[in-house]
């Protein structure tokens, strides 16, 4: 199968490489590593086994790859507005489109660019991150969970699944995609929300009493609106108590949102808060403490904190009127 | 008139030095002032006038100073566990208590230590700071509305209301002290919470509009708290946007509790937060914003963020089952 990657980040890099490893015709569009790549290959150094993938195809623009079979998005969701030009030069008749990217809204504006016959969505359970040009590090699970965007014959899932499969990617089926990510959100919003906006690691967060019971009041928010969308069974408020143990687990854990905070990267505050809110608002759903944490995240990534104000401090007590 | 001042910070030693300079045999407690105001007095630079108060009668301890007619408590809100020991020594059968603390809740902890027929409150509005020992700055206002804490006759809140008019202080009385109160929340609990918590200045907060409608949210459920509480009016959603509008006036500005935050001081989160909140469950008034914003910031103050964590750094996704 001619497989392209678009978004070769630590997401795209490592499933590229699990299917270029099992005999896949996969096209890597690459930027930041392209000329580490070509020259030398990506080396993974995995949980499951370290590897050096060589003869990787790598291409600077889509239109050098041309029509593809799969054209699998690992892109962060802030660069949406490119994907016309992306994933346009891609597309043959038969093209099928599937993303793995963060949050929501992503199927939908690949539904409305490419129509929605061709795309599916997945979400991705994958620690893995980058380090230098050519070199990618797999630090733990890397299931993915697949699924239609539109309702309809399950066998081009099946067949990506085997697909997955063949190249050692634990991957599930679920006919109701929206769920799953709806489930998702529930542990990303209150975790990366709060540690990207406090910057501290999820332990941190889970020993004061009443941020535990903070991030239980925001997940039920979350729950709230994702069971008002018509999913296929209710998200019972227990998940909500169970993402807390499973979090307690993690110990010293760091998601994603805060290393992009910390790196000075874009934060994916659309798909994982925005679009979010909009879908809940849509079926009469508020949800006042994730809209909260959604504008306190973008106030300090827009307006960064000052430490030191020149000029008079004004003390005590405030002038009212 | 016999007064002592308990709480010699940037508020207590203002009134204090107003007063004594208007003829009030006068008393301050002091701590970190104390060789400073004893051996140099007492300099204020005013924009109303500077002076230096000398002969000033500071103590050590309150029974160095004994019974007085009026004890004029300024302390920070979080030292309330002191009051009984710093408060006792003063109190003749007669003496009167005015408490000018930030917040709510300090009238009824004096009324519960020390009889409610002693006890008045009032809310300051003063720009004031400490500079060097012995030195204090007033910046701008100074008005205090006073007010009883138990209903009943008007007569000392009049003479009060006299003494300070008489030492240059803007004095107004109210019959609704607890209205006073609320109002004084309805600005304190947005800006010295999200300004302290983000650290920025109160017109950077305003100029991001998605900010500026969570300032104004969590005015409207103060206000809503506010109006379960037996009000003698309520107060209008109007009372929001007014302040706002006279924020915006206020240019750069740092609340108390941002600075607090900034020295390293306790914040009043009890005061400022945690008492209005349980005034609200009271009557059944949830403030779902107020209180995450309580949370966040006693989070970042007992589990201060770390820059850089040691180990591992886990990146892209989550794993999360």
């Amino acid at each position: 199968m001619k497989i392209a990657i678009v978004g070769s980040g630590a997401l795209g890099l490592y499933y590229g490489a699990l299917l270029q490893r099992c005999g896949e015709d996969v096209r890597f569009l690459l930027r930041r590593d392209y000329e580490a790549i070509m020259n030398r290959g990506l080396k993974l150094f995995s949980i499951n086994g370290d590897f050096q993938l060589t003869g990787v195809q790598g291409f600077r623009t889509p239109v050098e790859i041309g029509p593809v079979d799969l054209v699998l998005i690992g892109l962060k969701s802030f660069a949406n507005d490119r994907l016309a030009e992306l994933v346009g030069p891609l597309l043959g008749n038969d093209t099928q489109i599937l993303t793995l990217q963060n949050g929501l809204g992503n199927e939908a504006t690949l539904a409305a660019l490419f129509g929605a016959e061709r795309v599916m969505g997945g979400v991705a359970f994958l620690c893995s991150n980058r380090g230098e040009p050519g070199v990618l590090h797999h630090l733990g699970a890397g299931r993915v969970v697949i699924g239609e965007y539109q309702a309809g014959d399950r066998s081009r899932l099946e067949e990506l699944a085997t697909l997955f499969t063949r190249a050692g990617v634990d991957c599930r089926m679920t006919d109701d995609l929206s769920k799953v990510r709806w489930e998702k959100l529930v542990w990303n919003i209150p975790f990366n929300g709060l540690c990207a906006l406090l910057q501290q690691t999820v332990d941190r967060l889970l020993t004061v009493a009443a941020t535990r019971q903070s991030l239980r009041e925001i997940m039920i928010e979350v729950i709230t609106a994702a069971n008002a969308q018509g999913l296929s069974s209710p998200i019972p408020e227990t998940f909500a108590d169970n993402m807390l143990l499973f979090t307690d687990a993690m110990g010293v854990y760091k998601p994603s949102m805060q290393l992009d905070r910390e790196e000075g990267r874009q934060l994916e505050t659309a798909a994982i808060f925005r679009i979010p809110l909009e879908y809940g608002r849509m079926e009469n759903v508020r949800m006042p403490r994730v809209a909260m944490l959604a504008t306190l995240l973008e106030q300090v990534v827009s307006v960064p904190p000052l430490a030191d104000i020149s000029g008079v401090e004004i003390s005590i007590d405030e002038t009212l009127r």
